[in-house]
């Protein structure tokens, strides 16, 4: 990093500034960097086709030999989703806590890479000393068990990230080491790097605990079968189920691969805890009585291929809506998921159950903190520079100003973008340099070869479709041999536009003569003739613009 | 209607019922139909390239000669947005209030059809009679000026459609007549179908005069430019932005198509009053102060072509963010435009722009009523039988669930879909038989003419792309006598993926020899078995499908 000096540490972020997604930021002093979490974004719907988005990795692979290890926040997607893809172009030893861990041995194993892997399990007092810098840890409360906040320290002072946070006064795990996060700040904190998500809420978010009373509460009043939709990775959530069930006398069924994974790593790792005899196999549900059954499964986001989806609509095979059936959705929808929960609701209704879902229910609670918690962050850590991360460019504003209500000087409240290095002394905080950022796409097998031009072609396609002519040329004669023949996909429906079609080939036909008069040889001159032509001629006859393909045979 | 008895009257919907949108309603006594409303409905994102959605209208088209007149409850385009499809179908009479015809005649001049349109203005008081049935109206408050129920007097009774409607006791403009509800209700209602919208929604929504309010203080307060952006057909809110704009000194200049042909129409039918100079020219925006203006613009669903996202992203032709402005969405995102509205005023901020948004600020309120809203219309009406209609199935259920409440018996209320038919005599209600009802899909030009093949070729192309193979066959020698040539859209970028192409061009070329061998003149084999060959070697070394095109020319 040729533009920091010798006495200054750097921040910056790789992904998730602006952004909900691909969370991965650096800290670097000298020659050691510190990263932390590497996510990835699920694509936005522009991207079509695209399967996930990661950062550009360039600065971590160009600099390899200085990174000192990758720190994980927590198991979730967004933070620990790029692991493979990263391993892949650098080989650096990960640490993390329990059930991250555990997730991201899964991962690796999935991909091949966990023989070659260097995986440390992180408990809440360890310190891993570097030359220069060190890194520590304090417990927080998120939806998912074993979340820390991470210190990176540096000669200038403390760094502290703190990962996705909620504060949780009754949760279901351990609560949150306020002690712990009294005494960092007591120490001092240079620059604290937090988690802006729900900046735009003003209420602090609801307790786990409350949930779980909600849930025991329907248990209780049901009658008929429960069939429970939630996030996979939220494991005390699952927790609360599994004890609800067992108060209630029923047999939980776990429907949905990776319902099916947190089962099995949450009692593996003793987060899920229950009498041997709590589960049993999906077929046995239906020679189970309604009243003794709960199916816990995925799907809650109306992911159109997952357990509840499929229930939904009467494709699954062991599970079919019979009337009675009490369907909970212990989720709120995702930004862009909205209309394809509602049609999974609608669709649950029609099949004849009863369906619980919505804020009002108190059956979900977000895991990430409003207002007032990251109020209570900025008082317990007590800043002197401050940098909003994760969550939109709205959100990270809306922090940045709850940081100048809590006291953090204006001027030292940093809003950036990914890429953007912050460069902090002691005394002074100031955004220079840039390093490589951006995203990459991953399609299939594909790392980044995906770029805008495929994604453009995807779009015409989608919207307009396809129309092929191809037209064989005797280049000795300067004739047209064969054709011109149209083949359309996603354009029209070709047995009912025979006329449209012939029509079509007959201009062309006529205006290629006139272009074999003057005797060119050129097929890009021939190709644009074509599309100059039909073109129009689509346009008016349809009002649509198909991507039009000629192809050339020369014979 | 061979099913409906002599003594029942029919009530029914083409579109409208478990879906927001192409809200179409009949009401049929013997050889007398009166339809109500014609609407169109915006695809959902699966309905790649498709413009609009509306009903099938074949039960029209088919008795024709039985339908007394199309009864248009507001102008909105759910309501009013099919009228030129089914004009082009049916020849009947549109009755409407000012307005709804004002906007439809703009509709049908744009299409061609004003000339030979049979157009009837109604007022509140208004009756029309036809030999066994009548039609006459009741003011209702909504999002949109001149919005009526109406009410089709039967011999079994009254069928009171209340299109759509909240309770506003201070609007902008005329309040709602409860006064004529209430004796609508004495003198005794068959059957209700009312708007489910907000179904879901248990408070009063909030008084278009609160939003006038919030509007003032905005303007009061506001020292830069003001940008307002909000839906074009809601006039009311045009008024109340116009007249704040007066009372503090603001001229304001219209962005956007839609947005000056509502202040243009507003203005000429009298919802719309302000002095003289009060409008400005876009062009002369830009050399006022910024205190003194109003941009009053469309896009605030975030659409991407509308005036305010062209302005937030930098391609507007005349007006660009400066620091100081303030940006106001009066409105909130319909389901599937939250990502697109989150971006646009992301892009605002980032920009310089302070933005307002949101449900804490009270600058914008439904205009479907609230579950106390929909209770006091049932109060009022005291239907025998009720239909719930508008929304979605839950919507329609919960709907049911407040007309129990109001004594409606449960065994009169009536969920029903799109083409069920209720017939009703004086004391009973049956759902007997169908009509054609269902969606047909506008592209372009086209009505009808996408179906679900062309739709899922496009959903292919635009997630994995297209390869086309192009191979010339001397069908005499049984040869390759040229290619076989590969060209792809949207799979891979070509330039990069040499190998991966000239890879699979051996593969077929030596493929395709064998298969020659056998002398097979059946192209349809030649080509399964380019797509056969061809399709899992690109699977394995992609993990991607894309749809493959096997193109064989004779030589």
């Amino acid at each position: 990093m040729k533009f920091l000096k010798h006495d200054q540490t750097a921040v910056f972020a790789l992904g998730g500034l602006g952004e909900i997604g691909k969370n991965t930021y650096a800290v670097q002093y000298q020659d050691e960097i510190i990263v932390i979490d590497a996510g990835i974004k699920f694509p936005e719907d522009e991207l079509l086709g695209i399967d996930y988005v990661i950062p550009d990795y360039t600065y971590l692979v160009r600099n390899e030999e200085k990174i000192k290890g990758l720190f994980i926040t927590h198991g979730h997607e967004d933070h620990i989703g790029g692991i493979p893809y990263l391993l892949r172009q650098v080989n650096i030893p990960i640490y993390g806590g329990k059930l991250a861990l555990g997730l991201i041995k899964n991962k690796l194993e999935e991909h091949g890479l966990l023989r070659k892997a260097r995986l440390y399990e992180i408990k809440e007092d360890d310190v891993i000393q570097f030359k220069n810098t060190s890194v520590s840890f304090y417990r927080t409360t998120h939806s998912i068990p074993d979340a820390y906040g991470i210190v990176v320290k540096t000669p200038q002072g403390q760094i502290v990230h703190t990962g996705d946070f909620k504060f949780d006064f009754t949760p279901v795990g351990e609560p949150a080491n306020l002690t712990k996060m009294a005494e960092i700040g007591k120490e001092g904190v240079l620059c604290l790097l937090s988690d802006s998500t729900n900046a735009e809420v003003p209420n602090f978010t609801l307790s786990e605990r409350r949930v779980g009373d909600s849930i025991h509460e329907i248990f209780r009043k049901v009658e008929g079968r429960i069939i429970f939709a939630t996030f996979a990775s939220n494991i005390h959530r699952l927790q609360q189920v599994v004890e609800a069930a067992v108060a209630n006398g029923r047999k939980v069924a776990v429907f949905g691969r990776s319902m099916e994974a947190a089962i099995e790593i949450g009692q593996d790792l003793g987060y899920i805890h229950c009498p041997k005899d709590t589960f049993i196999e999906p077929s046995q549900v239906n020679r189970m009585p309604a009243d003794r059954t709960v199916i816990l499964c995925t799907g809650s986001q109306g992911e159109p291929m997952a357990a509840l989806s499929r229930i939904a609509n009467g494709t699954h095979r062991q599970i079919q809506i019979i009337p009675g059936d009490t369907v909970i959705f212990s989720s709120s929808p995702i930004p862009g998921n909205t209309v394809s929960v509602s049609r999974t609701i609608n669709m649950l209704y029609r099949a004849g159950a009863e369906v619980i879902y919505g804020p009002l229910t108190d059956i979900h609670t977000s895991g990430h903190g409003g207002q007032q918690e990251q109020k209570l962050m900025l008082r317990l850590m007590k800043p002197k520079f401050f940098m909003p991360i994760h969550g939109e460019y709205r959100m990270q504003r809306m922090h940045a100003k709850l940081a100048i209500d809590c006291g953090v000087a204006e001027e030292n409240c940093f809003i950036l973008d990914n890429g953007d290095v912050l460069a902090l002394t002691e005394d002074e905080g100031t955004v220079g340099g840039k390093v490589p950022s951006g995203s990459v796409y991953i399609d299939g097998n594909g790392i980044g070869d995906i770029g805008n031009i495929v994604l453009r072609d995807r779009r015409i396609l989608s919207e307009e479709g396809l129309v092929i002519v191809v037209v064989s040329i005797d280049m000795k004669e300067f004739k047209i041999a064969a054709g011109p023949d149209i083949i359309s996909r996603g354009f029209v429906y070709m047995r009912e536009s025979s006329d449209l079609i012939s029509d079509a080939q007959a201009l062309i036909a006529t205006h290629l003569s006139k272009v074999m008069e003057r005797k060119t040889t050129q097929w890009s001159e021939i190709k644009n003739e074509i599309t100059d032509t039909l073109a129009p001629f689509l346009y008016e006859k349809t009002k649509r613009k198909p991507m039009i393909l000629p192809i050339i045979m020369e014979v």
